[in-house]
């Protein structure tokens, strides 16, 4: 039998996507489609006097325009895809008619006959606005009297969300040595190499609309088309196509452009078309990352964790698409770590910037980042080992189901699963080779070399609720079909859920077609995100799987004459015990069974319909883990990081295909790297994107992606009969945080050279001019370390730009 | 509760039917349509030589062109949809390349910008054809030395069907007395409002072609399609679209012209549409009927029968696309009565005219025809009351489930599930007042008046498997989804499973949608033929009823933290134990369990995905019955007939909404008083239609409709848990039987009147010139008698036509 869990199968989407023959939405055919172009706000914040279109729809080509009030029977806001009570929601439409909150928002939209005629038309669409001013920080958004990002509203408050477990305060105030450290991340991207796309088209005779959208959630989308154009459900089809050139969260977000989209095509009877240029992209596709953390430790001299309180200011963008990124955030902050007394407090903040919302790591990032700093600077306080430190904090082996003392989001104890926190640090190590990397640091170092290791340890919830789902049918031809709710952005399901079903079925995956994110194929799905997919739909289509295989034998016993235990199955046939002189294949069971002679009953026995389906909900979020290790050297004149060496350890719990999952990894860490040390989409004061072309924007090449070392471990989830856990994200999340433990450990040596620099004002929180790097000591007894510690480069930004880093050194005194 | 199951709700569908609104596949909004029309074969039978389409190709707003040679893709042959092992089937092209076999067999077709151009176009095609001799009538085909109807053919038997039980040679052999008669019933057609149609449009970005056809049967018909396009079965999604002005048999087949339609979609990437025209009609579409049965019973003093043997010779047309229809007759011909000993055989005879398949009654009409027919020459014979002889042979109550002592079409026994025969007669009987009917006519008969009375009894195989289907889902507005495999064709499929849907899941009806006849949203079925629906699909939507209560009732009790025993329904609200204050409304439940709230786990034990589908194969046919009585008068100058009155029986089991049953009844009496009196599709000795428009050929309307006088009993099936049968054929079923032993009584006043005319030649089965009708009498020792009744009027054909009652007259010597 081939293609069975864990076996490490080729990717079936390999052979098209390696030859150029992947078929991405821009790719489809759709015959005389319409282009559709928005108009977008050059403007951060501004009212919108008036919007002259006349001009435009005299332009060649032309077929219509517009404006947000020509589209009032939409114009309706988007919910936001995760709610909280205390939400201050502002209103986001498809398109605004009164006020622009972004450099991107779209304000019309043009339909021509192809795209360059409704660019052209979009030049000359004349909008009168009222310039306002723009917050385009956090800082500046929780500023007093800081203008409002909205004008309606009445804060940039978005929520605040609060975690506490313990009395981190009086643990703090008691804790024998305190720290604290402001970290800051800033916003990235999710670069998927399609853009976001919708095509859609209106089929009057049978008064359904088929949308193709590069989303990651069909059903989400459908959904929320059904509420917006008061459409019953089925009259709406939403079709992933299986090519998107990935997704990495901004996809899993529902945009004014797909409610607008769809509608012109019924408005018009006219198929069209809207590709995101990358242009567009960077002003318009949802962002995140951007946090700001002050984060305080308590622990006792051996460097054991006493409390954490975080002070977390979150970026929310013009408008809040959701609340999933904050809410990891908080309940990610602990990690794996045994904290008694824990406080988070996040301010999500109305800024006029692009929306953000989950990218790969989604709110994880940065709290690993801020959290593994810290741990890095109790072990320079202590003088102690990082790893050591990490390994006297770490949660055990046999402390699973292990409940952290704050909630998940839905207000249910957080609890992991399962893991093994200790044997993933000390693989990592010993895979690293750490002792080892020490010495040749030293010796780095003792040759004028900077040369620094990190470590990061994270913890993922993954493989979320509600439910996944998945058909399965012997379809005439006798091949099987399994179809999945889920949307793939490259994974590989057409590869890994012909496996489950395989191996659930007991026949060969040859045998397997995997059909996905399609409305039309199945009616209840939720997407993919938050790596959930193999956890959630991976159970389904288990569970389908041994409910179809008993169909199979059923049947096919019943044809054979013997009993379904009998029933034993040889490539396309079920036998009877192996003989293959009493064996009927499986488009014979279709034949009778799904297809049935007219007007004949059905042989005595046979069940009709050889189609089951199965959706699993699980009961609660696992949780994937991992430690990473890095060794880099920095350049301290040109801040330049060259990363010698990457180390990563990781457990998804049950691996389906260990060579998809090694190709997630380490695609997540090049995601990693990019935050790291160098994506960031830089906003000027006024909300101006400064970086909205890879020219300024240095997403990560190939040649940037340092070699990984690469291990897993394997500790199941009891939460699901795959024992499986997510594994999109892990490569992503702690990247930064152990680059810039790195970094900052290969500047150590800089204190030894570099004079000391005592003195220096401690900030207690308020924005500094130019955003330089900012450390304090509190409650610390020994003032002489404290100068010290001072006086050596500090990295409290990610991602850890030459520029950062040459600024830490020169503030530093180097 | 408004709608459950017994209720006589108005149809859902009358309200668009009945005020023009109405949507039939002509209707259907395809913007840019292309038109097709065929060329078709002048010739009965003709060997092409050559189609010359150059001029065509020119001809103003032609696209296309093609002749079966250019579609060799395509040029498969199509499978008869109810087989047999002995069947000599020949093969049955979408467009034969070489030679046609009927008068309106494609040989090319137009694509053209419209309708009038491509008709244009055909006029321009040139095809030179070698006339063939032609076969017009079963007598020919069987006659020594026959032309072929095909020129590759061995035989024009396709296929001779023995039906045995007992020994019936020996007991007509013994019998007391014994009768024989000759009988004919004619072709007729389905004449459906809107013939067929087939439209189609491929959309290259999803691969799949959706073709609207009204077809009966859109899982066949896409299981067809698949096979022969060898195309995936999901990459073809065959819609049946709600109206289509009625199906009858000839739409359940499968044609060349919707393997062509749906290809030169795909050929040109253009939508294109053929709408059958009524002539086209007339020569294209599949009919019925044409039998002649050489019946000979033998009975008793007290006319109770011993035996009963009948040859049958059974018009297939040119090709068989279906054996159901001769096997259905076969089995029918015992009907209601006990017969120890039967022996039928069918002789199914290649002729050079349209197909025949199944026609509303489907085989019925003909075998009932010639067993009541003979039924009332035994109460002759006997001088007896023919309901009396009826009486004494009729199946009883408690004789169920009643083996026939033959076999139904898969080798079953054939096995009556249920009925109360006596009492549908004498229901009958009593309606009539038959004693006051016979006095009347006796009345009517003493003032020169022509009036007779007629019975006729008949059984009605229905329910058919192999199986069908249901898929029950709760949508997001908090509606109930009924999604039926099957196509209605105005039997108020909306109206009916609504109401069991409502009465399975305890909801008002209100709160239930009906989808039927698409298979992109439902992956199995069969189709609507052979009043196979109610007892198939009806159980599938009332267990999938039963399990989706059971899915709100569990989820509601979730949520309102009670039992799911103590929920109550309430209109649009689960309640508990009928309180407002604690409920929750449908549409909340579909929030919670088929939404959910994206990445938050499921409430504790809510179920995901309310939607359950249920398949039901029932484990043999069931058998409805019915009775009906007339009264007609005849004007023996004119031939016409008057129906004085007319009386049905019926008994279809339990009836779901008695309303619509009335409407089938009467529906189908419409049908079979057209077989009684009018209908008739003439073809002449070289196979030319001479009927083929209805100028020539007399479809009744309502004004040719006498009134019924209709009552049910209710006999409940125990083969489904509703206990339903189907009620769509039998008005239609032994109205000829019934009208012309009328007619036939009402000619035996002329006996009293007219001269003896004896001596006339014993016709032994040869085909009389100009079709006079026959009777003879074999081992009768009273030759008084004998030569009494020869000379009344025989009726031995239906339609009973004036020209044939005056020719039986004329033939009878009045």
């Amino acid at each position: 039998m081939t293609g069975t869990i864990g076996a490490s199968v080729k990717r079936r989407e390999d052979d098209r996507l390696l030859t150029g023959r992947g078929r991405y939405l821009d790719d489809l055919d759709l015959p005389d489609a319409l282009a559709i172009a928005f108009l977008r706000s050059p403007h951060a914040h501004a009212k919108i006097n008036s919007i002259d279109v006349d001009e435009a729809l005299q332009a060649p080509g032309v077929v219509a325009v517009y404006r947000g009030s020509d589209l009032m029977a939409i114009h309706k806001p988007l919910a936001p895809k995760v709610q909280h009570p205390m939400l201050k929601e502002l209103p986001r439409y498809p398109i605004p008619c009164e006020e622009v909150h972004y450099v991107g928002e779209p304000v019309a939209v043009v339909v021509a006959e192809n795209r360059y005629l409704a660019e052209d038309a979009l030049e000359l669409i004349d909008v009168d606005y009222d310039v306002l001013p723009a917050i385009s920080s956090t800082a500046a958004a929780l500023a007093e009297g800081a203008p409002l990002a909205h004008s309606d509203a009445d804060s940039n408050v978005a929520v605040t969300l609060t975690q506490r477990c313990g009395d981190a305060e009086a643990a703090l105030n008691s804790a024998p040595n305190r720290l604290s450290g402001e970290f800051r991340v800033m916003r990235g991207g999710g670069h998927s190499m399609e853009a976001r796309a919708v095509a859609a088209r209106f089929e009057p005779a049978t008064g359904q609309v088929t949308v193709w959208d590069t989303t990651q959630s069909p059903h989400y989308a459908r959904q929320q088309l059904s509420m917006i154009y008061e459409m019953a459900e089925d009259d709406i089809r939403v079709i992933a196509p299986p090519d998107v050139g990935g997704g990495f969260g901004p996809k899993a977000q529902f945009y004014g452009e797909e409610v607008v989209v769809p509608w012109v095509a019924m408005l018009l009877g006219r198929t069209v078309k809207w590709v995101e240029d990358r242009q567009e992209n960077f002003v318009s596709a949802m962002m995140e990352r951007g946090q700001t953390h002050r984060i305080e430790v308590g622990f006792d001299d051996d460097g054991k964790l006493l409390a954490v309180r975080d002070h977390i200011e979150h970026d929310q963008g013009a408008y809040c698409a959701g609340l999933q990124v904050p809410s990891i955030t908080t309940s990610t902050v602990p990690g794996p770590y045994k904290i008694p007394n824990i406080h988070t407090e996040l301010y999500a903040c109305y800024t006029n910037m692009v929306p953000t919302s989950s990218v790969r790591g989604a709110g994880r990032p940065q709290a690993v980042f801020a959290m593994e700093r810290m741990m890095d600077r109790i072990a320079e306080h202590l003088d102690l080992d990082p790893a050591e430190v990490r390994r006297r904090n770490l949660i055990q082996a046999d402390e699973f189901p292990y409940r952290v003392g704050i909630t998940f989001r839905d207000g249910s104890p957080l609890t992991y699963d399962s893991g093994d926190f200790p044997a993933l640090l000390e693989g990592t190590l010993d895979k690293l080779d750490y002792e080892r990397c020490k010495r040749e640091r030293d010796q780095a170092r003792a040759e004028g070399r900077h040369v620094g290791i990190g470590i990061a340890v994270y913890v993922e919830g993954c493989g979320l609720g509600p439910y996944e789902g998945a058909k399965l049918r012997l379809d005439n031809r006798g091949k099987i079909l399994v179809t999945l709710a889920a949307a793939g952005q490259g994974q590989g399901y057409e590869t890994v859920y012909a496996q489950i079903a395989a191996e659930a079925i007991g026949v060969d995956m040859d045998l397997i077609e995997v059909v996905t994110g399609d409305t039309g194929r199945i009616p209840f799905g939720q997407g993919t995100f938050a790596s959930r997919i193999t956890a959630t739909a991976g159970p389904a289509v288990y569970n389908a799987g041994h409910q179809l295989r008993e169909r199979l034998k059923d049947t096919a016993a019943h044809l054979l004459g013997c009993a379904p235990g009998d029933i034993e199955f040889d490539g396309d046939r079920a036998t009877f015990a192996g003989d293959a002189e009493k064996s009927v294949s499986l488009q014979e069971i279709a034949r009778v069974a799904n297809i049935g002679k007219h007007g004949i009953t059905l042989p005595k026995g046979i069940k009709p319909a050889i189609e089951v389906s199965s959706y699993f909900a699980p009961e609660r979020a696992a949780y994937a883990s991992g430690a990473h290790a890095a060794v880099v050297e920095v350049d301290p004149d040109t801040g330049g990081v060259k990363v010698l060496k990457y180390v990563i350890g990781h457990d998804c719990g049950n691996v389906i295909n260990p060579r998809l999952v090694d190709g997630q990894v380490i695609g997540g860490f090049a995601h990693g790297i990019g935050n790291a040390l160098y994506e960031e989409p830089v906003y000027d004061a006024e909300g101006q994107p400064q970086a909205a072309s890879y020219l300024d924007y240095t997403l990560v090449s190939a040649a940037e992606v340092p070699r990984v070392e690469l291990f897993h471990l394997h500790t199941p989830s009891p939460l699901n009969p795959l024992g499986a856990k997510g594994a999109g994200e892990g490569g992503t999340i702690p990247a930064p945080a152990a680059i810039a433990n790195a970094v900052e450990d290969a500047l150590r040596s800089i204190r030894h050279r570099g004079g000391v620099e005592d003195g220096r004002p401690d900030h207690s929180g308020k924005q500094p001019p130019g955003g330089r790097a900012r450390h304090r000591l509190e409650g610390d007894a020994d003032g002489a370390r404290s100068a010290t510690i001072q006086r050596s480069p500090r990295i409290d930004y990610a991602p850890v730009t030459p520029h950062r880093v040459a600024t830490a050194v020169r503030e530093a005194g180097h």
